[in-house]
């Protein structure tokens, strides 16, 4: 479990504010790895050995593993497992639910003991308000990651609506912050909205922020950084499909590599830009 | 799988609109069932046993589910495959994330084939707009039901926004009903809202509702009929844990079977009040 400050040590020490997305698709892997028992295990085995230093999160989307029914879970585990302990752990599931349901998914992602998962972190939606986002927060020292704007194109249907308390993902990111410390919460804001980090930082400042949408979605990491990064960073920037399918040959883990390296390199940049470096 | 009018018929047979919720939690049921190797799909068949000419649907509660891992997964399974085929089957998941996600959450319920479970209904959330919706839209027959309005205190904190578009919950149906049309979606309205149902109507006029609250939560069964009953009922009433925990001795699902029972009964006189019988 990565407290805020460990995060922020990770982030100076590797310079690199990367998480891999493992949106795991039996489709888009290596014909070969089809001969492995687990071949979603064993791919996303291969992209963690290959990338562990280069990135300071993991985040397996749920909805992959899912799609595979009991096999899919057993491979989720299995990848839990196999997480290197010094990067954040974020299971992708956008669960929301009222309480004594969020209390549940609370248990199925994060307490170890019940399902042979303990992730660090857990997306959640935010619509059904605070009493389906507490349940989580009664998991001392874990996070929440509130989905505040995203990248996809139905964003535009709700999220930017005004409303007597503002944008409704202001709303969402001003009543969110009262439920618990930047050290608890952070919220998704889609690398696509680059200008926008600017105005989403008025109303959190301090959080960290899970950006997806670099890569295959077309957002660019230097807005990102431009308008959203704080002293201390404050950014988790998510790319999935542009690293774990850099290839789909036998060179694949070498390929994400090389992806995840590039990233890391502008992100070191980045970082050097503003004074962040270790102490 | 159940068309909208074999939804209909259904009701009119049965004179019911009850959903049954299987919210099944291994600390609340009857101590006998944990010698079985599978404690939840046993109470849970013993369950459905009991209420099945007195129900029209059957909801799982994914969470409870999730919280115990694989074999929970394993219970589910084995309870979609149990689920009467008169029956509508709804996977409350409550998911929502975008297009290419949105597709796998789909294929996980909805493709029995891919994973065991070919539910004909699944709630979502609909934060992130219509991309996280069309794509369950895309299985031909199977129904969507969103989340509007419920009866969680944290309701309030987003849902009544007043927005550009109306207040976020009538926002919400206005643009869902737009992705498809009454065959296909649904929407969740808490039973603990029995007059607000006369302004949803306003909004989703043919809609079915899905009404999670009575009981437990505390709503109204006779608000609920008088204010957001169609002339083809257009309600699905949920209850969970007042009927399937209604005893936790050997007597559970006679217990269950009886609390159905009086639900039915109610409902048969405010099918007839209203005029909805067999034609």
């Amino acid at each position: 479990m990565l407290s805020r400050q460990q995060l922020i040590d990770q982030i100076k020490q590797k310079k690199s504010f990367l998480c891999v997305g493992l949106d795991t698709d039996l489709e888009k892997i290596p014909a070969f790895l089809h001969n492995y028992a687990d071949p979603i295990f064993e791919f996303n085995k291969r992209i963690i050995d290959a990338t562990r230093d280069l990135c300071v999160a993991y985040k397996p989307n749920a909805a992959f593993y899912e799609s595979y029914g009991v096999k899919g879970l057993q491979s989720l585990i299995s990848t839990y497992e196999y997480l290197p302990k010094d990067c954040l752990s974020i299971i992708d599931a956008k669960r929301g639910d009222i309480g004594n349901t969020s209390d549940r998914y609370a248990r199925a992602f994060f307490d170890e003991a019940a399902t042979g998962m303990g992730f660090d972190a857990i997306t959640i939606t935010p619509y059904m308000g605070h009493d389906s986002i507490t349940p989580y927060l009664a998991y001392e020292g874990k996070w929440v990651i509130i989905l505040a704007l995203t990248s996809s194109v139905g964003s535009k249907d709700f999220q930017y609506l005004q409303t007597n308390e503002g944008l409704l993902h202001e709303a969402v990111i001003n009543k969110c912050n009262t439920l618990a410390g930047t050290d608890r919460i952070m919220f998704v804001v889609g690398a696509t909205k680059g200008a926008e980090f600017e105005n989403i930082r008025k109303h959190a400042p301090h959080n960290f922020l899970l950006v997806p949408g670099v890569g295959a979605q077309g957002g660019s990491l230097e807005d990102v950084c431009r308008y959203g990064m704080t002293p201390e960073c404050g950014l988790l920037v998510n790319a999935s499909r542009s690293i774990i399918y850099a290839s789909n040959g036998e060179d694949f883990a070498d390929a994400a590599r090389a992806e995840a390296l590039k990233l890391q390199q502008q992100m070191a940049e980045e970082l050097e830009k503003a004074g962040i470096s270790p102490s």
